[in-house]
């Protein structure tokens, strides 16, 4: 369908949509929460990964803030959770030649990785380029510290597609090295930072294969130990990381609901994740997401948009390190026969937006396309085919249902992602607030028009 | 046109533009020098009013960055530039009541306001939130201090928008309230900053009435001084500034010229403004602008592109206090007839790109709308009626043709304009080197098919 006859038929609808959106944004940029609740979240809790307990205290104030936005009911979902710790500082050090001065390299243990010991591992270093290198040296592995050094690609204007591409040194690249005798492995920082902060984030390892300790370097070490082992032939280096992973426990999904006034059994989902990395506060990665869903629950209630289906607010247990949450989520909503109808994800920082990627067809796309004239004064000009969120694909594995995820302007997120530098100072309030403009915007749309 | 008419006849030409553009971005993304050439303007040569020692260490810096970027010729135009300066640390106090303690206000002396003299002014303050109010209470300004509380108003999702709206305060404020007989104006501070710090400006004084001093408050103490007089019937406020205007002294235009091949004669300008406030480094305002201007030279250059029409790179002198640079540039262009044919200016800060405003008929909008298709990838999705800045205005009053402007993301311009925070950490590497990229690419647009 053409957009000249979309719009014909739809002309008087269009004007109310867009007076309606203009009180959702009016109501955020005047009256919002999102920034104090963010605040709150990354100031009196910080990081908090599952099974720590500043877990627990998130999903107090998670819970507390679900009902203080209106929430007409808000509850708990238990799940179990990974427990893995840092368990102290990473250290690492490295010297050049035999009796060479030991400079410091600035690392974080990667998540669910195992620790050196407390007396460390301290080994000649193997720098690798890629995993085709590691397969053509892999006779030289044995017994060395293999340092991937795989550069964050600057070419992609989507940084995300950078992260994409360079993930899997971080990802496998220690399962891999260990098939070949390798004792620990030092990851090159993914980030296009300009610091020297290493970003951490999970590794996964391949369980046929020994468990090796791994860690990132910082991007100013990363290029002085690549350097310096591309100069000499014998780069050593010391790495003492304390983690351990725990038995599972107990975690739980944040969950507030508005019940739908014509379908009150079918559901809409809006979720960010509550778990975050622990060497900083989590506001990008995931702190602006939980605000803006609580938000967008606020502005519904507080514009007294009554949805049709109902939504769920839901604050994810676990996407860091395991995704028990939104397993959690989607086995209930299957076990209990619920009926869904899309879901959201906002998990891409609380940065200016973009778009919307969405998990639709071309021919729902296409129909839906009318909805960019909308949103479009308030950052969202475009809807891209994909979309999804660690959190919510198990809802479309599960249930086949269609899903989303806010686009905001990738290009500061993998400064602060996984790294120290993730807090609250970082984040804009206006930024935010036009994220929970734009997914509250959609909401109302699909609640009102479905899919 | 229709656009499918325009992409049937332009088919293998969007082919060979889109790779040409491809070769610009990669080559600023990996090879550029955009944000080295503002951490060395903002880092060693910092705030730089016209008239400064600073701007003259600026001109210098800029004469030497056109030609190691590749200029074919680069010189320094003269002209008059005003000549104001700060005269030391700007003071501010108040107390509410007889006898009551002084409480320190944060306050910047407006840019070319005098200053109160070495005893400082203390008056009584009159509250007030808007001209109208001026108006109503004129009766009670005699030998008060008017503090004007007008707020940025949040709901103008571009942030321009509440500029515009709320700088009448600073620019003729002070002059409306001397009009009555006030001592000294205060302004809230226009931003939507988080912090406190006062943000500065041009003021504008209307010749025929007397010049009182004026100064610029941070946001927290406006709202503190504001709940205080609301609270109280009097409150008094001591401001000591040391503001000078001094005569005119001389400044200069940078200018950095690629010949034509084809029409020599003919010229597109790109500029920004070199010039900046004191209290930091002019970082977005207009170190950005700057740095993209001599990157877009230093990129054509690198991928051998040859212009068809002259491309000046322009560094204007004096865009905060008098436009003088940009007088200046218009003046020699039309006397000695030289044909310009575009203009465009960067002067709304590095963020990540969203448009450009061209000031153009729409039947030439619509003719270029096939652009868009070749900039979006890199953040572009818009042009939008409107455009200039206020150094490339004269050339439009003067020889009539067309301007344009990049539109950045306007969140955060506001969070710095003007104040201490506009420094170089507040720059993203890569969001600046989106904006030269998409000039880079519409030049190139506009110098091989024209407007």
């Amino acid at each position: 369908m053409g957009c000249s006859i979309l719009f014909g038929l739809s002309g008087f609808s269009q004007q109310e949509d867009s007076l309606l959106i203009r009180k959702i944004a009016d109501d955020i940029l005047v009256n919002g929460k999102a920034y104090e609740n963010l605040r709150v979240l990354t100031k009196t809790v910080g990081g908090r990964l599952s099974g720590s307990p500043q877990m627990v205290k998130a999903e107090l104030w998670g819970l507390a803030a679900m009902k203080s936005a209106g929430a007409d009911k808000a509850y708990l979902q238990e799940c179990q959770v990974p427990h893995w710790i840092r368990g102290g500082k990473d250290e690492a050090r490295f010297s050049v030649g035999a009796g060479g001065l030991q400079k410091s390299l600035d690392v974080l243990a990667l998540g669910n990785s195992v620790g050196t010991g407390p007396k460390g591992i301290s080994a000649q270093v193997l720098l690798i380029g890629s995993f085709e290198e590691l397969e053509r040296r892999k006779l030289e592995v044995k017994g060395k510290i293999i340092f991937y050094n795989y550069k964050f690609n600057p070419k992609f204007i989507e940084t995300f597609r950078s992260y994409g591409d360079a993930v899997r040194y971080r990802a496998i690249g220690p399962s891999l090295a260990a098939k070949y005798g390798a004792v620990a492995v030092l990851v090159r920082t993914m980030s296009h930072s300009v610091d020297n902060n290493p970003h951490t984030g999970a590794l996964d390892y391949i369980d046929t294969l020994p468990k090796i300790p791994a860690a990132a370097v910082g991007l100013w070490d990363a290029d002085k130990l690549a350097s310096s082992i591309q100069q000499n032939k014998v780069v050593r280096v010391f790495l003492r990381t304390n983690a351990q992973m725990l038995p599972d426990t107990t975690g739980h999904n944040v969950i507030g609901e508005l019940t739908g006034s014509t379908y009150p059994d079918q559901f809409i989902t809006i979720g960010g994740h509550l778990d975050s990395w622990d060497p900083a506060e989590g506001a990008h990665d995931d702190g602006t997401g939980c605000a803006h869903t609580i938000e967008v629950l606020r502005v519904l209630r507080a514009i007294g948009y009554q949805p049709k289906h109902s939504i769920r607010f839901v604050l994810f247990a676990n996407e860091e390190n395991g995704t028990r949450g939104g397993l959690k989520y989607a086995e209930q909503a299957k076990s209990n026969n619920e009926k869904h109808i899309f879901a959201l994800e906002s998990d891409a920082g609380g940065f200016t937006p973009r778009g919307f990627r969405l998990s639709l067809s071309s021919a729902q796309l296409e129909k839906i396309q009318p909805w960019i004239k909308l949103l479009k004064e308030y950052g969202v000009y475009e809807f891209n085919a994909g979309g999804g969120g660690t959190d919510i694909e198990p809802l479309n594995e599960q249930l086949g249902i269609p899903l989303g995820e806010l686009e905001p302007d990738s290009q500061r997120y993998f400064d602060y992602h996984h790294a120290r530098t993730d807090v609250f100072e970082n984040v804009n309030k206006r930024e935010l607030e036009l994220g929970a403009i734009n997914i509250a915007a959609l909401i109302y749309l699909i609640d009102k028009y479905g899919l």
